[in-house]
């Protein structure tokens, strides 16, 4: 049985690449995908397709259009959903990845910090599982396999 | 015609009373729903009702579990759902239930200072309409009663 | 029993007037919702509501967000969605409305001029019931109230 | 990972050509669907399967079914939707499909002229995203892939 | 409580109102509704609204487009199905209405003679409940009263 | 704002009684409904209505059938369930009751004794809340209100 | 591009066995699944497996609940259905399964001879396509191909 | 044809090695997936991954959203549920999990002994098909190849 993982979260640091290696230590048949990491591609991808846009709220404005059809086409061919929370950012995007994915019934894992409990706890409670770090989410999908 | 608005967003001010009192002085059929705005009773709420936890992580997660109910049985009635992101916290409930409205196809208003444009760009591609202030908001529902 | 039918079509005449007067006429109990029939009111309601935009494009962008929540809202709470392509225009809107009116499984009867069979032939197939003219669509759905 | 991408719109000249062979070009895992494009046969499959018909009108209706049936099957066989509308033609079949795929949640890239921006606002607000040209839609699918 | 049921079955003679009847004697809460019942409104309503047909197949097309939307307009708006299988008739309506009905959990009685129980026995197996008199299926629905 | 609960759970003492006089103290707006609770009566509906069966599972067949279908008519007119699991008996309908509603993302309170918690536990976590007490429960729906 | 058929209606003569050479012939990837067309196999599986039933009726329940879950295992695989309706037999079950399958959005295709035209116009109304030959059927799904 | 079968019930024995092994010397094409079956390893979940938990409410708490995140990814991907009521314990479990596929549109299979006919009526008749043995549960699967 092959399992296909969204890694929904922040791109600043390499958590996804953590994930991978973890994964592939334990030898699970794990196939992720996730958003666009590199920030700057991420952010002008709008004006990279499109051109230049007039003004800071229409280049976001076209580049979140081509970032979401990315996730909606990525998270459609997904069987688990790990969202990571980290320490810094607004990461608005991780809530509502995670929330569309609880919404589409699609089995979901938030990673977030002791320090994340009380302004999570309506969306850890939702999610099917809520754990602190990568390698207990890493556990919880080796666990499927045993 | 009498349409249910679901109010999601922070419950540290008084948004929820100035968007009633500017939909009423318009005179629009509006019935207004949404979580509950005393925050200690928010907070505290899973002791008030099932007692005692064992501390902090176990009195959240007990009082999530209530206010997701409440929240569903709530969002499941409405028309719309307007949800406010102001400038403080970190509102993570706000995006969680904007994007449950969205993926369930609940009309979704976005209200938002401009300082969030950027790293909310995701979410208001996705939901229906963006605004900056609550006037702009009851504006696009009185649209509809035109 | 009292339904709620969408008029969807072209707002440049009165077609909606007729139906509204020919339906009491024959005494139905029918509420009907429908586009912003002022063309000026919404062309320019995304300014109206948000301010002056950068350009034509910025401009139909914001005003084509608000009509499909209005759309949206009022689509929900409909039976019946009549969809009406008069002789001129493009009307990519009707059949965006009646298209969706069908996947969603709202019973759709659609209007259009003989000149217009070629064209409209997928659509019409999708639909219930295709008619040339406002009478035999109020008949259509007068039978359901015999 | 092989996307199947369901190409919508006119059939008067060699856009899917172009878009395979672009797609080619940039060593995309893509798999094209779409209509049939050889004009006669698609306006004449209803009478080639079934004989002759009545009349126009019902040559018509016996086409439209078996196009409609060929259409979604191939739709929900396909992960996203390239939807195509060029200078010319009323092209109301592009809007229906375009509506029927962001109606069942299959990710969707409009690609119009300059000139159609308005006419297709509403339309395109609710497509993922809107393009002018084949090669900025070729773009978006490739940074899918990235 | 008021619930709304859905008569399915042969136009041939009067079991619908015996059904109504009995229900009202009981004293139960419920409204009927069903397809055209005068047989001949039913087979020329194509005709009576879209003009002369050319031959007994378009005439029957034109008939059937009409007739279904009015079944799926009301089948819509109803909390039960009763689908009655006399003795003779093909009665096909019979069992595409109740197969509907189930499919989209639409609870189903089905009432049939003791001589239909083999060539029934899938369609029996599927729906919530089967009888054998009209007396029955209204004792069924009288039972979710008390 | 009405609410309407449906009370899963045994039928073998008063506790829909107390449900229901514990709400009206607390002037809650609500409609109870719920399976039949005269035991003799659900278990010979079959019988009752479809004549002597052929030994006690055709019996159990037909009773379960009838019941079934007044479990879905009423459950689908609720906004939430309450599933009591009391210290005896097997209660597999209760477990049931609870599943079918959580499934249908219809919000959900399970009341059970502490000494259930463990054979209980993983339909505790995909409810909504649970409880120990009948009182809890009202607290939970009163909190709705508030 | 591989395409899984169900084939609905009758087992009383090899039909199933002529589509199967066609397609073959033509060269279409097809997989073909249907219903038990052993007759008495199907009659008594229900007894084949649980052990002889006290009745005739309770044979047949027997029986039909296993053909009903072979029915929707294979279904649930299939891309397009095609229901025949020959000549004889009552063939409810053919009604059932292409109305569940319409219902649930499967491709389906009708099989009748001109004799049918009136009893099932309604079915046919709502089936994508209706032929009188299965040699039409096969073209109508060589068309996808082409 | 490959099928994948999810095997709900106890996990006190070894019957989920007694049906693969049976459907192997069948010969039918079948992968089964299902819960944890090492009783010690389902119960530490929790703690296993997240650590101590403050008391046994808690561990079970902590479990049982990783099991039931199992169960959700894995009968995602099955054809048919088996669900087993074995003669001992109270088995909410396999009636949720029963019941979940039943809701999900999932062919459901339940086995269970002649003394549990009476409480599990109401289950029963929901499933597909119930059955005392697992060879017969094996033969009724064994059907759908033949």
């Amino acid at each position: 049985m092959q399992l296909t993982v969204y890694l929904a979260g922040q791109i600043h640091d390499d958590w996804r690449k953590e994930v991978e290696a973890k994964s592939e230590e334990k030898g699970l048949s794990l196939t992720f995908v996730g958003p666009q990491t590199n920030h700057d591609r991420s952010d002008n991808i709008g004006e990279d397709i499109l051109g230049k846009q007039p003004g800071n709220f229409y280049k976001d404005d076209a580049a979140s259009a081509i970032n979401n059809l990315r996730t909606q086409v990525l998270m459609k061919k997904s069987d688990i959903v790990i969202a990571l929370f980290g320490d810094k950012y607004k990461q608005w995007n991780t809530a509502m990845d995670a929330s569309t994915a609880i919404t589409l019934n699609i089995p979901t894992i938030i990673v977030r910090p002791e320090s994340h409990i009380h302004p999570l706890k309506e969306l850890s409670n939702k999610a099917n599982v809520t754990v602190e770090t990568i390698d207990q989410a890493i556990d919880v999908i080796g666990y499927i396999f045993e």
